[in-house]
């Protein structure tokens, strides 16, 4: 089953409104194994809105539109469809009906322009719509299927889920193709590389492998196709293929789906009773940031120094004169002792700090942008690992905040 | 000049990645006066990918693609660019080096599957791409103008800003009617409030006004269209409406356009000679790291503790164990010891803490989730304000670190 989803309205093609409700609906549509080929966005536009939901409708098998349901003159998506469809706009009492009480429950008379909006291509079913006054409709006509929704997400989300779902999943049926996905989640290795070791997997028969670039990790999306009658032999492959991938990868898989890193290392900390506190340079405080953005996480992160100056190396975190002095404050000997310095301070299991250059300015020849240090320290004594990140600024800073993470969750693994 | 944009990517028809790209690049034509007609997006798939970019170039002037340009085989952006305007691919040396370099800084071997990233339509004016391996491209042909630009908004943006921005003005000259936008940015005063309080500037004859609610704060956007030659009157109304919203809001007004309330702060504290500290809880390091996010922040921002662990507050801080016993750790009180704590243990002129439930749980009817004490402290003294916020944990944290740097801001304008 081919859709797309045509969405109508200025503010969209102006740049003011953000298209959400297209990639709701998308996500809504793959997850029913509804395949979504094209997303297309035009004005208020009659000409333009004709021409592309005409295109829709000969291409695909399910059109789903949203906005151009107000009451205005330039709002014309019902209109339109049942033109392309060549169907008779036919007057709704229900929704008329329903429309003036909307109005009643505001203490104001209903403008006649309203009235249009209880108008819609005849045989429609009809969508209610308690939130604003521009229900919307299915239609289907030789063998397509054409869904109007109203453009503000508040409104065309409920109905979605009310109204729409239901029929969609009643549509395509228990011998629809539906998608089994599965998301691996890896750091430490490129986009090329990733592709080297993975090599066959790519072209796998039985399921789609594909790599997505993240600011910081790499995400490979297995899908498996499968009615969901043999979701069973769907999900048996996608457990094969991790499996294998796992296999190429070892631990530089760090989680699937809805893991994150953080979440991964905080479940480590959880599980092993440890507790963890931080000392940031580079990453002024967005590594304290991520330990915290769970509910929970004061079970196992203590706190941490903010250390931007060489002053609170020195005072709050001991780290030595002589060590700034020689080494400077982005290298090994600072990370190791910064590392020290707050574990020593909170009485925390383990502690991990970061010191590098996170640029624009302040790189050199021996230093340049992008060098960072995490030192991690535990009772069994002190170790930093050098790292060299490129990009802007905010990348440096969130590349260091994972390395810093992964580090951690490194040294969980081998239950050190 | 009609324009539109053609974005690919599976992930984008799969829901896993919302589509920013296509709105910022509308925003940015929409500035320019460029009309943005159609938003197409379509699969890595080629004769659906062939078949869109035949039809844009067909019925536009302009068009702009985003994605495709990876290395792997399905990114085929510029080799279907190629086909549908009949031109041959040439590589261009400058670029296949500029790629090599790449690798060679991350001192890896460059796969050779990376080679194809430095093929280009015959004639193409090549846009370098710092920050990875995809340069973009300008080609104009038979009066018609393609710009491909790389998928990921961070690669994107700062090509479509330094290359072609200026390209794009010089096209559409002097006389194109071009949208002279300001935008005007307030904290501390919600949606419905700030429409009553802007009352009939929100309906102008010479300019529009449009509300934005960001997460925490509110966007004035005004717009005013001329000609370049009559930009001069257009600025002049922007300039008498900043200037009567300002009056009518006072300091609720933080900044405008390209300025952030932390970036004021900073450029404030640089002024007046001025360091600061931080002592944070419920935001876990985001403070600091908002302080953090601008180059030269060292200047002014010392660092902080997070005090995320009653111990460490009063390990680090200096937190009294009484008043952790009477108040509670969500207290005016151990706000302010916390403030007073960083800034003797720092010797910053300024220091800030934060301190609250950032929930969903911990929550009890003297103390909700979402109540935050901000401490503030200088050599004069120090005092606490009391927020009740509301959303979910990330909400609250974000609005906390905004009501902090609010408050620094509004001290430092009363030169405190």
């Amino acid at each position: 089953m081919k859709a797309e989803i045509v969405s109508t309205g200025t503010e969209l093609l102006l740049g003011e409104t953000l298209n959400t409700s297209t990639h709701y609906l998308t996500g809504k549509l793959s997850s029913l194994g509804i395949e979504v080929d094209y997303h297309t966005t035009v004005g208020d536009n009659s000409q333009r809105l004709e021409q592309v939901l005409h295109k829709a409708i000969e291409r695909s098998d399910l059109l789903i539109t949203t906005g151009g349901l107000g009451p205005t003159a330039d709002d014309l998506t019902k209109e339109l469809v049942a033109k392309v469809l060549d169907l008779k706009m036919e007057k709704d009492s229900v929704s008329l009906e329903q429309i003036k009480q909307f109005f009643d429950r505001r203490k104001a008379p209903m403008p006649s322009s309203n009235e249009k909006q209880a108008f819609f291509p005849e045989g429609s079913k009809i969508l209610p719509n308690p939130i604003g006054t521009a229900p919307g409709a299915i239609i289907e006509k030789g063998g397509k299927t054409v869904i109007i929704l109203p453009g503000p997400p508040f409104e065309m989300e409920p109905m979605f889920n009310n109204y729409v779902w239901p029929e969609l999943a009643r549509i395509v049926g228990p011998n629809a193709v539906r998608m089994n996905e599965r998301v691996i989640k890896v750091f430490g290795i490129g986009e090329s590389a990733l592709e080297k070791v993975l090599d066959e997997l790519m072209n796998l028969p039985n399921l789609t492998l594909a790599l997505l670039a993240k600011r910081a990790e790499m995400h490979i999306r297995l899908v498996a196709r499968s009615t969901k009658i043999t979701s069973g032999e769907a999900l048996k492959a996608l457990d094969e293929v991790e499996e294998e991938i796992r296999r190429r990868l070892g631990n530089k898989v760090f989680g699937r789906d809805q893991e994150t890193m953080v979440g991964i290392v905080g479940q480590a900390l959880n599980s092993q009773n440890l507790t963890i506190s931080t000392a940031e340079s580079c990453t002024g405080g967005l590594l304290g940031a991520a330990f915290t953005q769970e509910p929970g996480s004061s079970r196992f992160y203590l706190g941490g120094v903010v250390s931007y100056s060489n002053s609170l190396k020195r005072g709050i975190l001991g780290v030595s004169e002589e060590s700034l002095k020689a080494f400077g404050a982005v290298s090994e000997e600072v990370a190791k002792e910064m590392a020290e310095g707050i574990r020593s301070k909170t009485g925390s299991n383990l502690a991990i700090s970061t010191t590098g250059i996170a640029g624009p300015d302040g790189g050199s020849d021996e230093k340049p942008v992008g060098l960072v240090y995490i030192g991690f320290a535990t009772s069994k004594g002190v170790h930093a690992q050098k790292f060299q990140f490129y990009g802007e600024r905010e990348s440096v800073r969130q590349l260091t905040v994972q390395a810093a993470l992964n580090e951690v969750r490194l040294r969980l693994l081998c239950k050190q």
